[in-house]
């Protein structure tokens, strides 16, 4: 493990991410894991697998880019002309492929592909990310006949789950921002005020506290909102009484932890303090049977075996938790690496990092959840991003 | 065209977006585009289609979800179990298939097609969206053997291109949320300040000002870093002398307005002054050619131009605009749906809004950019999105 001092600094800007030796390791483990699967190729298309590899970066991601691995050659970015810069200034491998707005671009990356030999040969792409679409992929297998494409998404999905200490310490830090817009939201919670200006408040503090862009916005609602799942701001003047659910994330190097908070602006009534207690709970049970070792399915069933004893099974609608790391839009999530829910026999591992949100709507107009992320330990799990869970306020 | 009061109220909070004539309006279009394709069927898979067609939202949407229309009954979702109140509440259409986090998605998308007699039909799909991956795709087809799946994006995209009273309603909105963002971000942009304090500055205010969740989170970056195209906000502290870039967003029901301004903190070289009023004169020649019958690529021809002849052609590496309108991240423009670049024969509509972008590069640590939101009217152009033009602050 990497001391304290051989971490980069926290404050550096626009310097690649990560070490030239964790960028090497990163790759020799995907060329192992190709060579498994027998893949000749790798086109990654996700802008987190792209970033986890490279260290490219760029907000633009919302247009057509991917990464090329190969066996022996170093990996080779496939992007727009716009972000040229971008490589040259922040990817750790400079060799682009480059597409101009009037370009197909599916058809600049088969042509690179070609270049490399691919034809005839078997290539792995990344069929579980949303940023390959199925008109590129059908673009890309015209282009290539005789070519064997395989889904190899799982290759990165594998090496991203368990964090590297630089890649915690950058989750560590984006909790350190999470908290100031934790605390500026709870105080801006208050009767008179509106959802907006909650969200106001955990903006403005989250990023002066040196949150980079969130993986997602934060979902804030109060009142008979609480009942919509994954509601947003939506200018309700809050009142007297009402509940206000907060979850939201702080971002640093792209990596994130979240949190998910319930205010009550008033007593509580005997439902709202049951569903408070019993997720409370439940989280405390989840983090209690985290260690290495257990399945992902036995982590999920302590977390809703607390849940159904309290009689609240019907209000728990959800899987336990869920893996974060690189958080890039439109999710600061990556269930697709991994996630913790029912029967799942994938066992965890030290270093990986989930947030544990067991959120129950107990009424039709309520809902009530704390959560945590955790990391899992060598020999249980610590509590990486928190925050008072006092209900009432 | 509508008249004023037949428009949403602007402060309506969880209320359908649209009036049911417009819902009605926009699928009975989208049954017409199937005949003419000989659809029998539309799976669509975007948040942004989805939300178009049935007011239906969740952030949630960074999972599998889609909506199936026919030519006879009402659409239908297809959304994970935790969104399930969405759809009884947010949504103009209540019949859902609901998958749980332990199923399949598309094999629950596959079944419900098969019940509704899809099995060797004719089925379109949203295959230039982010949001049906290749996984998904593969899934479906392996689930419906003898049925012909085509892509059937554009149908949707040419819908979406032209703005109804109540979407240019929600746009002109969104701008003023964004005005009060950038007037805070100027205030903001001082040296001895860092980008996270105009970052912070921008969202406090755009928020306060109404703006719900931005589309994508607004592009803040000073001195060099203004080279890095798309950057974001990164903690770096502004100096005496300095560039600052800013493009951002604002969103009202999940309709953007966008913008982008430039300021310098201190003289600015010849370099940065040239840059400036070329990319002012390129955004007014693009706005004085705007109109309905011309075409996508006269409109870029005329922005490009003006850069040309003032020696900057080098430094202008995008398309001179693209289409703003339901704005979910991880965009807030709607590049798919309708831009202007190079050579484009397709013609202007009233009723349709660009961000018109002429962004210049004119040395390697320098960006300098000035923009606007632009809708097309009956007989030219108006500017919907604005602020100070002045570079020196």
């Amino acid at each position: 493990m990497l001391t304290a001092s051989q971490l980069l600094p926290l404050d550096a800007i626009d310097q690649l991410p990560f070490t030239p030796g964790e960028f090497d390791a990163r790759l020799a483990a995907c060329r192992r894991a190709m060579t498994e699967r027998g893949l000749d190729y790798l086109v990654l298309s996700s802008p987190e697998n792209i970033y986890y590899l490279s260290g490219f970066i760029t907000k633009g991601y919302y247009v057509f880019q991917a990464l090329v691995l190969t066996h022996t050659s170093d990996p080779i970015l496939v992007v727009r002309r716009y972000e040229q810069a971008n490589v040259e200034r922040l990817s750790y491998y400079r060799n682009a492929a480059i597409w101009q707005d009037t370009d197909v671009p599916a058809e600049v990356l088969a042509r690179a592909l070609v270049d490399l030999g691919a034809l005839g040969k078997t290539v792995g792409v990344d069929a579980n990310s949303m940023f390959l679409t199925v008109n590129a992929y059908e673009t890309l297998r015209a282009a290539l006949p005789g070519t064997n494409f395989v889904n190899a998404s799982t290759i990165l999905e594998r090496c991203r789950a368990i964090k590297s200490p630089q890649e915690i310490a950058y989750i560590r830090r984006a909790a350190e921002t999470l908290s100031a817009g934790f605390k500026a939201a709870h105080e801006a919670a208050r009767p008179g005020r509106t959802e907006n200006d909650v969200a106001a408040a955990f903006h403005h503090a989250a990023i002066s506290a040196g949150s980079e862009y969130m993986g997602s916005a934060p979902y804030i609602a109060s009142g008979p909102r609480t009942a919509l799942p994954h509601a947003t701001w939506a200018g309700r003047c809050i009142e007297k009484g009402d509940l206000v659910i907060v979850e939201g994330s702080g971002n640093w190097k792209r990596y994130s932890a979240a949190l998910m908070r319930t205010w009550c602006l008033g007593k509580p009534s005997d439902s709202v303090r049951r569903a408070a207690d019993t997720s409370k709970a439940a989280l405390a049970a989840a983090i209690a049977a985290m260690r290495p070792g257990v399945t992902s399915g036995e982590v999920d069933a302590a977390c809703r075996g607390t849940v159904a004893r309290a009689g609240l099974a019907h209000a728990f609608l959800n899987r336990t938790g869920y893996s974060v790391g690189v958080g890039i839009c439109p999710g600061w999530g990556e269930g697709w690496v991994m996630d913790l829910k029912d029967g799942d026999p994938r066992v965890l591992h030290p270093g990986m990092v989930f947030h544990i949100v067991p959120v129950l709507f107990p009424e039709p107009n309520i809902s009530v959840g704390f959560s945590a992320t955790v990391l899992v330990t060598e020999t249980g799990a610590e509590i990486v991003s928190d925050y008072s869970r006092e209900l009432e306020c």
